[in-house]
């Protein structure tokens, strides 16, 4: 199955045996205090640094978030989505909890865009799945409710279910719905990792629908996150999901590579161009 | 299932949810020159470099194979066992396809040791398991037979039954049998990744055996192997693998970083302390 997202020049394909797509998420405010007083300035220009370093990177598309203490998302989101869309052309991914404020960023996009994201909760399903249908947009649906973070495999894929069914009784198709199978800090809890991967191949198999996981949470609380993160990839690519939310500069090779493990890197051309680059610009990341 | 093996004074046991067991691989003057060179003139002193190499790079066991055009592994076979089990205390993986040369091997050691190996074949089904049972060691089923390599995860499953039942007619337990999934390189046939954790899964679940995968062979042929070989085997351990043949200073990293994605590091201690190791001499392989 697969879900076809793009800016006003460039579509971006996710699905089954295609290279994995990533989605870069470092314009984010959260946890970086420089970035939140900027946002809460209403100074974009760190924002627009780090789109050009992510693309620069091999991003396919960028998560935008500028929810921070202070901010006025329904004023900065839009602002900073018609911003991306001058300076990178790649879809963007529209991160926000504030309803008012995704239906702005919605009106201000060009192209269809993903929304990141609706949950379980019908407070949730309610407000966001037909803002997502009225703009004919993509949505990542997150596992998880009422009831708070998913306990094992078997909540995440009732909840799967649940947002599958009622994005489909509205009217969205299901190729326009990822499942992001929440990954949670293994530190915090050592069963979630398998967990994850389990409701990765169970969501592959039950829905077919694509599957998307953060790939920065695992690692959350512990020293070497790359090497966490690396793990926790290349293992859930081999299981099926076909999206990442990630540093883009940190975890490309480690993706490339599992994607030619997992059979999506046809005479493994994108590893070892990637390589090359390397190889002839060490400092560059690829 | 818990497989024991050991040393004169130490045993190792695979197992489900423990940590994976190392063995190291780098005993083997298959596509090393030097090491043949020496072998066949009899001199076991890079031999026994690289036990101490290994065993200081957190290796649980060391696989031995002298193998080379030229040398006579009935009389060096034996002779490398006896040394090591004076030069390092860690179980021993006799790797030989040399039946008497595999008996004279059984004979010099102190301990349990493991089999490498048995494949599906007639020939090798009545030659090596009647040593096995006989000496009462462990042993590596390997899913090829008389067809060659398998093509997928059913053929691999296939012959993985038989080994074991075969096994356990003889009165081998099955607890004493690791399947070998056989791990080919991607860049030959990029299915076979994705064919060799199918069959890792199903094997663990089907026969409940312990699961060993050589995780260096899927990225033969490419460049930055290291990187390719540590997507394959975080994805192969989370996919219940339990014990890797592999250059334990290489993977190490990437196995403990594997090990607590799927919960066999109980708070990460051993995550964590190899992390500080690293810190505190960097250029030691941990």
């Amino acid at each position: 199955m697969d879900t076809r997202v793009s800016s006003a020049a460039t579509e971006v394909v996710v699905g089954d045996g295609r290279p994995t797509v990533l989605i870069g998420e470092r314009i984010n405010p959260t946890g970086r205090r420089a970035l939140a007083e900027a946002l809460k300035a209403g100074d974009l220009e760190m924002v627009r640094r780090e789109a050009l370093a992510q693309a620069q990177a091999g991003a396919d598309m960028l998560d935008v978030n500028v929810s921070a203490f202070g901010v006025d998302e329904v004023r900065l989101l839009p602002d900073a989505v018609s911003l991306l869309t001058n300076v990178v052309d790649l879809p963007l991914c529209l991160d926000t909890a504030n309803p008012v404020a995704l239906a702005q960023a919605l009106n201000a996009y060009r192209g269809k865009p993903l929304v990141n994201s609706v949950t379980g909760e019908e407070k949730s399903l309610a407000t966001v799945l037909p803002l997502v249908k009225n703009y004919g947009a993509a949505v990542i649906g997150l596992v998880q409710d009422e009831a708070g973070m998913p306990a094992n495999a078997e909540q995440r894929l009732a909840i799967a279910h649940r947002i599958v069914e009622r994005a489909e009784a509205m009217g969205i198709p299901r190729e326009d719905i990822l499942i992001d199978c929440m990954a949670l800090a293994v530190g915090a809890d050592p069963g979630s990792g398998l967990a994850v991967l389990e409701a990765v191949r169970r969501v592959r198999a039950e829905l077919g629908v694509n599957v998307l996981v953060a790939a920065s949470n695992v690692s959350f609380g512990m020293p070497d996150r790359q090497l966490l993160n690396s793990a926790f990839l290349s293992a859930a690519i081999c299981a099926g999901a076909t999206c990442l939310i990630a540093d883009v500069a940190r975890v490309r090779p480690a993706v490339l590579a599992a994607d030619l493990i997992s059979g999506r890197d046809r005479r493994a051309r994108r590893y070892i161009e990637a390589y090359r680059q390397r190889q002839t610009s060490p400092t560059r990341a690829t």
